[in-house]
């Protein structure tokens, strides 16, 4: 806290947390606060972040809101996509593939306003704040970082709340009391934890989920949709050419109908402790299925051993927050290479909270799958029966070199 | 076919295929025959397979007919189970777990009437082959082995009845005509492939399903059961202690009833050409997921992902024979160490196709998980948020330094 | 041996074996017999190999000879010399990548003259035999490929001696016998095996080696040398600007006189059994040391992790012959991503059968090794030793529950 | 430094700095020291160091003075040798793995005598401090850990000797001025590192070692040795049995005069920063090769390959500090398995800086090597060539339809 901050970028959404840090800032580090909100699809007004700021103090000028929802499902999420990401065999990376983009732009308005400091609002127990900060330092290695929830006094929430009355920042009336959990959205998905999730044998109550209908409320009839893929990349559903961003909008439509892709997990925190949390990723959900089901018939085998084998590394990288790292570069990059040929088109069933692959198909030139071979008809020499022969003894002969040793 | 064979021990399903084999070796070796059945909860009679060696000249003391079912559970799925196998993202693998054990039992029973060959009834083009070979020779290095369906020229269904007709092999009445797709069930899975299911672009028609319900005629209202594990195994299902069979048995039918496991794939054969498949692994889809959420709570960070990265090797290696294999022992000594802690409790929902862990509970000398440390409230002291700050800059500090050469 | 061969091409050293096998293709097939003969250092004259062909009837225009020597060594040797590439933790794969390189050739010549069929003169107990045709086929899927050595009854070398004798194909004196080790060589490396070398626990007689000195009898002074670095290959050595194949001949002198790069080695072969063989790779070996010298001040410690877990399955594909493989293709795509800053210059002594890497330096674009944080002394902040504090915490914190748990 | 601190176990070599440290514990804390000196064969008298405690005021019975060698070489140095553990590609972790056993002793004199903290003198920039601190927390979570490096304000040289003058600590006549370099000893290595060595350009100059002889110094004849293995430990040199620790001397021995076992590394700590040192590792290094000797003929093909996959994450694992981690048991586990075959015995040549493995036999109950297979000669039947051709076919039928499909 002892060094001299000239001008800080802020992560702001406008809420009372962040309303709350940015007076704090002024207060504390006596410096000048930039603001930066980001649309991420979270589904927010932000033009009340711009009054807020401006209400305490900010310059016109220093007000940066961007719109970073096409930038944020091409250049993050689907390049995650792309490895069938899930950390720790379930979680789909929402929250995790946000906070690499937002640190980014801080910092790009970090230089263009020439700031010397960017803040954050996320905890000190969180996984948020190693995100946000081994972003940070990557893309400026000697930037300034503050994270008030890691200095600050204000421990509860009822000193927060009257720090904000002594101050006149507005607070919501939901936001008195005690919140009975705690959230983040952006266009992938809508997470929460804490408080009346902590228990991990109660079921998490139908009143926390938000971006889905009930799976028990969706509609009696399946309904059946296609996703066109083009290199490993979803750019159409139905048939519709869709930009990134409308397309997992679409898709988040579906899901949230059909009750798709809610998550109950217990998952392992990059700061070392177990954490229960409620994850709805509707159009993600679907869009990570169909992503496996076009592969099925356009990726070889070895290319996809190499990716599952890749995957849990890929993950784990994006939930600690090395996405600008080295290693994250280099597996993109084998990742990468393998989806030239991912292109077709995927049928997915939904229903009642599930979505099915049912069908799929790619032109010939991407399609590996050849009925031709396969067949249990006679398939006029396509493939030599007897070559089995071969293949399992040589496989075998290590084995029975083994069995005779070890008889 | 040119190598003397005095005795084989047949692979023996008592249906058309086998019955076929059976006479065909008795021709065409001039060997004497010994059959083997497995029961593995396919759900078939197997009475008759004896009836029909009888039938076919076997000697009475040459007919082994065994309930293998505990046996399979125990020994070859529970183990897998540790390991949360998936084949290619989501196979479960419920056709190649029963085949090392229908091998390792046809050697024990060539071992004990002295015989020389083992043979078995799968196609030239599977997998199924390449694991019941390896399994042989890993067991028994010197072992023959014979494969009709790569020797004969019965290539075709047509030629193959014909055969049957010749000598007296009863034709079941649904196996004249061509069927319409192929299947192998066990306690774990029933599996289908060829023919209607070979286009990956049509929907599997729902009479190909037979071991769970459409979703869709599913119950309306869900259902909750509970699992509880020791050691990573399961041992009870809604408090009711159960053996290894009957646990899965009673998995299955809460599976079934809810239209639970059904998966339609298209995937990478070890013999290098891809196939489409449906699968229906009621009960060991409901306790794939139920042991990833007891490991929630009870497995530790390393250990899961390393668990989570040997996967897909122990997968491979499962899916392509390799079960008698230095490597997959290797696997499974890792996992099955891991599991030592892994006992609790499970709550599921299920619910028209879907199961979610809703609920998990573990006593206090297995549950890593401590609401102490992760809680939003005041932790007392259990967690010191200012620790995040060196954490965070140390494991910033590569990334800063590659920041400074990069930028 | 069946199928019509109307021409094909065959790899062909001039030596007695490929002598017999072109007389053979010829009488066997009655086709038209197509040789190549690839220069990639092996240090023998090739011209012969064109009057031999010629003697035995092949068209002037259907001789090929290709000094393939820089292609190999740029194409070929750097790209696996990026990967640190070592199989079974000691072999430099100096035979395995040798023959994608032929097998691509040999397929282009195939398509130039209108060929059909392309022939090897690997053995059918060895790796070469797959590395050649798992090249055949990937280049060219319905390309016919024969074995000789599969597939003719010449399997002694009395046999193989007659055969000569009766078709006038000359045989060079030290043939007439038992050669007591057979061997390969190119510019990165000599492999002997078989006969005197069969019993792995008699010491290689020294008078198999022949592409370095016995270190006995080395230099009784070291010698330094320097080798310079760009993008992960080498580029100069001693501050002269070279060309891969006169770079890699210039180290290979340096190593021949240092008794650099013998190995002494039992492998497993992917065919399933044990062999034991001796590899020179004297440049090769200096090569993979500066590499990994120069990649100690350049490449981050995630990369190089990365790298190193990747590089036994890298290791696997090469010596197995997936060369041309997806997966093989992925992972030189995240390997090569990580070499763009790999640049500068190591200096190596050598001495009697070792090479050291003893110093190292990159221009300050490309170096992350830094003094101002390392030192003992005073850093002037540059390290904030109280941070250590935070990281350990935070990373004994799962251990910490761990032990509370587990006590 | 606010805590309340009753009785530290401090580890305590006796050296200057450790000495400060005693002092200055009791000083700034006002607590009984307890001290714990390790024989792990680092080749110094120990007794002076019980001396200069009691001077220091530690009674007697606080004074822990213990032989730690052969569980050093039997519980941690072979453990790791199983593994063929090396820290990116070189570094044989000989400082790494005494880390573990130090803490566990310490915590273990802990609970003897009611203390209620530790403390070491490892400075706050390296790994040692985090090596040893994981081990005090996975072994006793709730124990106080104090670094007097990353706490006091001795930050230089200067300040430590004039606070050794002011308590009549005694000052060695070579600690005076500031040591060319800072060294770490036992019975497996010794590293050196820091200032004369901190340009990595500078090659290290002689006097630095201590361990070993200059090579050129080294015997102007080779020596031959033998190296027996039991289950993958070794248990004998030259068919001698010896213990754990016994062996190791008498390899280092070897190693010393032969002067092998040098390594000039640049590394990457686990606090983020590249770092240059210089070890010496005679008999481990001879130990390393002997292992992949042995394993050579016992070891399968399946395991050696997941042995090489597992190591470079089981060595970032031990030079980390995770040693008392549950992935590290793991890997472990699956090690140790692969290991219940590796017996026989190797045959090493030692000359001037190298150790070259020249022989290697196994009892016919562990090899797997067989000549009959391997054989250019005629091997009567162990071997269908013809098999080489179905294996190829498979294997190459992905190969063929990606070519297929791209051309």
């Amino acid at each position: 806290m002892a060094s001299k901050v000239n001008r800080v970028v802020l992560a702001f959404s406008g809420g009372l947390d962040t309303s709350v840090i940015l007076k704090w800032l002024q207060q504390t580090y006596d410096c000048e606060v930039v603001t930066f909100t980001a649309d991420l699809g979270q589904g927010e007004e932000l033009e009340p972040a711009r009054q807020k700021a401006l209400l305490m103090g900010v310059k016109p000028e220093h007000i940066f809101i961007d719109d970073l929802r096409d930038e944020f499902v091409r250049d993050y999420v689907f390049p995650m996509m792309r490895a069938n990401a899930v950390y720790e065999g379930q979680y789909l990376l929402g929250t995790s593939i946000a906070r690499p983009l937002i640190a980014k732009r801080q910092i790009e308005i970090a230089r263009q306003v020439g700031a010397d400091t960017v803040a954050h609002g996320a905890t000190g127990k969180g996984n948020d704040q190693v995100r946000f900060e081994l972003g940070y330092y990557a893309l400026a290695p000697d930037i300034k970082v503050i994270a008030p929830w890691r200095e600050w006094d204000l421990t509860s929430r009822t000193r927060l709340i009257e720090f904000a009355e002594q101050h006149q920042i507005p607070i919501p009336r939901d936001k008195r009391g005690e919140a009975p959990f705690s959230t983040d959205a952006n266009l992938l998905h809508t997470s929460s934890e804490g408080k009346v999730l902590e228990d991990p044998w109660e079921e998490v109550p139908d009143y926390v989920y938000s971006r889905t209908v009930n799976p028990e409320d969706a509609p009696d009839t399946p309904e059946y949709i296609t996703i066109d893929f083009e290199h490993g990349d979803p750019v159409g559903v139905n048939g519709e050419a869709l930009g990134p961003a409308a397309l997992l909008e679409k898709l988040n439509d579906y899901g949230r109908t059909h009750g798709i892709g809610r998550l109950d997990l217990v998952e392992n925190r990059f700061v070392g402790m177990k954490s229960r949390g409620m994850y709805e990723t509707p159009g993600g959900t679907i869009l990570h299925l169909a992503h496996r089901g076009i592969e099925q018939l356009t990726l070889d085998r070895g290319a996809t051993r190499l990716k599952d084998e890749m995957m849990p590394h890929y993950a784990a990288l994006v939930y600690n927050g090395f996405w600008f790292s080295p290693e994250r570069e280099m597996l993109q990059a084998g990742i990468d290479h393998s989806q030239k040929n991912v292109t077709g088109t995927v049928r997915m069933k939904l229903y009642k909270g599930s979505a099915w692959v049912v069908g799929r198909k790619a032109d010939v030139k991407f399609n590996l799958y050849s009925t031709d071979i396969v067949t249990f008809e006679d398939d006029m020499g396509a493939y030599d029966q007897r070559d089995a022969e071969g293949f399992i003894k040589l496989n075998a002969l290590r084995l029975r070199l083994l069995g005779r040793r070890d008889r």
